[in-house]
């Protein structure tokens, strides 16, 4: 299982992915769901990646390989728009999965889905979700994050924390909240998690950060939250309905 | 969709169910799905339901009718145990399924799944899941709650503060707040929520509180624990692991 998530603020753009591949509890490695693709001064374009890794592995590495190709169906630098690039991750996807479905149906589903985030010159930020049909929506103000793979449990912490006005720093502390929610409550889904910080209008790439389960500051976040969402629980009053 | 919720404790049980049916979003009705079978001083047996309303209404109504016939295959009163219950639900489904399925199946799923919760003159009190298969597990303190239907968003609050050795009151707050979770991020489940606490070895039912949307309490409840929500995040510090 994975879990990528993405927000879309006017500051700019936090991406979190976790690492787990597992197909089966005794078959699990950690592998990179973030990949970008980073022409400073001209773009930024961070892929996620959830669903069939063979599937997703390929339609990242074709992608790499097409960089400055010159072939504006598959040339992620010379797409227009950050819509642009979905559509050709979209696209890339329906290749792939055509030419492998029959084989890997056997034995599971042969697609994915894709988190496409980042900034073209000319645009603002953008952050768009590929479905694994390669069709793709867009956040907005309104929406202003998309999640791909396990994205239930993590959720509820967005819904009542996160804001169209949040700062950057606000946002990476809620995506590692939605993460710690996700990890406890399903195994699959687990640490290293890369996160990525993007800046509006910076056009350049921010080292992506791995943060493993050990790192000091995650174990304190982890830590306080878990002893002061307790501490809120028990201030709440109990029940008064049942009468005496 | 729908969220019913089961939490089992040494003091008795915790059973919570949503109200809301709904056929697509212009067909939503208030069913109860809630259901209690209760002969005071012998056994008290809840069914919760989840999944296609005619045969969930169909289970219940059937076993219902059943009652006191003296036909141990489906007359819960001659159960001797919870676990027996949980198999006169699941082989219920399953007759009922098979005699519909072929008709219902281009309509959408004809299954249904349950929890069973209660309990019997001679064992403690028992929690138990029906799946759609007719089969069924057992809840115990190392699994202290069980859940169907839209289960995921309301289980991190659960996997977070619930513990085997939480009182009635703590485990029906943290049952609401759980609801609250799920409401937020599903807007096919709603209230209002109908709450059932059962006390070990008082073999009687205490009345079904039927919580609605305005119920002062749950209101206070849910405002101050988003509020405690928010203070807790924002007390906590800020990602430190970017540099200056």
């Amino acid at each position: 299982m994975t879990y990528c998530l993405g927000i879309l603020l006017p500051e700019g753009l936090v991406l979190a992915s976790d690492s787990r591949s597992s197909a089966g509890f005794d078959s699990i490695a950690v592998v990179c769901k973030l990949a970008t693709i980073a022409i400073p001064g001209d773009r930024l374009v961070v892929i996620q990646s959830a669903g069939n890794l063979a599937t997703t592995q390929a339609v990242v590495r074709e992608l790499k390989q097409a960089l400055g190709s010159g072939n504006p169906k598959w040339d992620v630098a010379l797409a227009p728009t950050m819509s642009a690039v979905a559509g050709i991750v979209g696209a890339k996807m329906r290749d792939v999965v055509l030419m492998n479905e029959k084989f890997v149906k056997p034995y599971g589903d042969p697609t994915a889905s894709f988190l496409v985030g980042g900034q073209i010159t000319g645009e603002p930020p953008r952050l768009l979700k590929v479905y694994s049909a390669g069709n793709f929506v867009e956040a907005s103000p309104r929406t202003c994050f998309l999640q791909i793979g396990e994205a239930k449990y993590g959720k509820p912490i967005l819904d009542r924390a996160l804001e169209p006005s949040s700062t950057l720093a606000e946002a990476e502390k809620l995506a590692l909240l939605s993460f710690d929610a996700t990890i406890r409550s399903n195994l699959s889904v687990g640490a290293p998690i890369d996160i990525l910080r993007y800046r509006t209008d910076s056009l350049t790439a921010d080292p992506v950060i791995t943060l493993e389960d050990t790192d000091p500051y995650w174990l304190e976040l982890r830590l306080r939250y878990a002893e002061g969402l307790n501490a809120l629980v028990t201030s709440l009053p109990e029940p008064n309905y049942h009468g005496a």
